[in-house]
């Protein structure tokens, strides 16, 4: 096979590989005490397969709606209730989640790269939360599934990248926490870096990431290097 | 709103509905002592999880690829070492799921409508669950999804009932424990009954069952009403 050509553009997930979804369980754990940690674990859970049924089912809706109706189901399913206002409350929280700190060291190291953010969020949610993190100038592109009305891994949210950017696919690095999202930037024929957060192995989906490594900063010297491969 | 137009078939989901997927569970418990409940319960997500993502990235494999992919995936991430010979038994006893007592019970009084099963499974895992279970006679159509080459809960699946019954779509009744099976039936336009067997509530997708019920049997009186209610 022939080597991987020189990278051109890097594209990152934001929910979990920049920021952390899970930050927002001890505003949960203040709301629910005790049901904190499980509360958040089912709604991003919730989230994710929603996305995945929406999309498949054709009946698009936004991530904002999405993520409430996931927090309405969790908090059902959990036996809590949860009222209009503490879903506001933790629904502003996602506005405002915490982005890793090593994503806060990677980023400057990576800035000789047109860097994109290429998100399930929506245009609003992803401005606020990355104004709030201090990222706002970071990224060059801030590419939305809303564009498509298709949530990831549909190829059509992939092929968001290369026509944006200007860049061929092969040429795009798609660095993310979810494995699922490898999967289907893979397939789709960009270049994958896994940020492999969870310590679980990687999904059985016919396809494997380029690379791995355990937090964003240690895949820094792969995507630099990667460029002077060719 | 206009009330439902009669019922003039039924079409079953199979794994989940008829056939109880944690059965299996006392065969994973012989093979990894102590761990046969929870890796049964990976197992299954994971499998639901592989034909939504598959399906939207446009990267089709059959039910039983797919099944044993995420028996793989189950085993690495429990750290349990699964052998070709374990995995062969196991996927053996995809073969041979129990049906459901409530729907032993429930079938034979609904055989004043064409009965139909719907499932993801391939033609040749439902031909032999069905044979195994002593129910290859009570359906007169089994339609498995490998006839578009895409998973559940896509529109295009659904289609096949109206197409392959001879039937209008609204006066077809999708009867699932699935809540997302139940979702996109009813976004396809079928009347929707739900198995509620696991006690949860309904997933927030938009979508509402017409009816549910906690196991088949207690639906039986609701599918034969309906007949009469138009």
């Amino acid at each position: 096979m022939a080597s991987d050509p020189p990278l051109e553009a890097l594209v990152f997930d934001a929910y979990g590989t920049i920021f952390d979804v899970y930050s927002i369980a001890a505003l949960c754990e203040q709301i629910f005490p005790g049901r904190g940690s499980a509360l958040t674990q089912l709604w991003r859970g919730k989230q994710l397969e929603y996305t995945w049924l929406r999309s498949l089912m054709e009946r698009h809706e936004d991530f904002a709606h999405i993520t409430e109706a996931a927090l309405r189901y969790a908090c059902a399913a959990s036996g809590l209730d949860c009222s209009a206002s503490d879903r506001a409350t933790l629904m502003q929280a996602y506005l405002t989640l915490a982005p890793y700190p090593d994503a806060i060291l990677a980023l400057p190291r990576l800035q000789r790269f047109p860097l994109a953010i290429l998100s399930n969020g929506t245009p609003r949610m992803l401005e606020a939360v990355l104004q709030n993190a201090g990222l706002a100038e970071t990224f060059s592109h801030v590419i939305s599934v809303e564009e498509v009305g298709v949530f990831k891994p549909s190829p059509r949210v992939y092929a968001l990248a290369p026509a944006r950017l200007g860049v061929d696919k092969s040429k795009i690095a798609l660095i993310s926490s979810n494995a699922w999202d490898i999967a289907g930037a893979a397939a789709f024929g960009m270049q994958t870096f896994w940020v492999q957060r969870s310590g679980l192995p990687m999904d059985e989906l016919g396809v494997v990431a380029l690379k791995s490594a355990r937090n964003l900063l240690e895949l820094v010297d792969e995507l630099l290097h990667t460029r002077s491969r060719a």
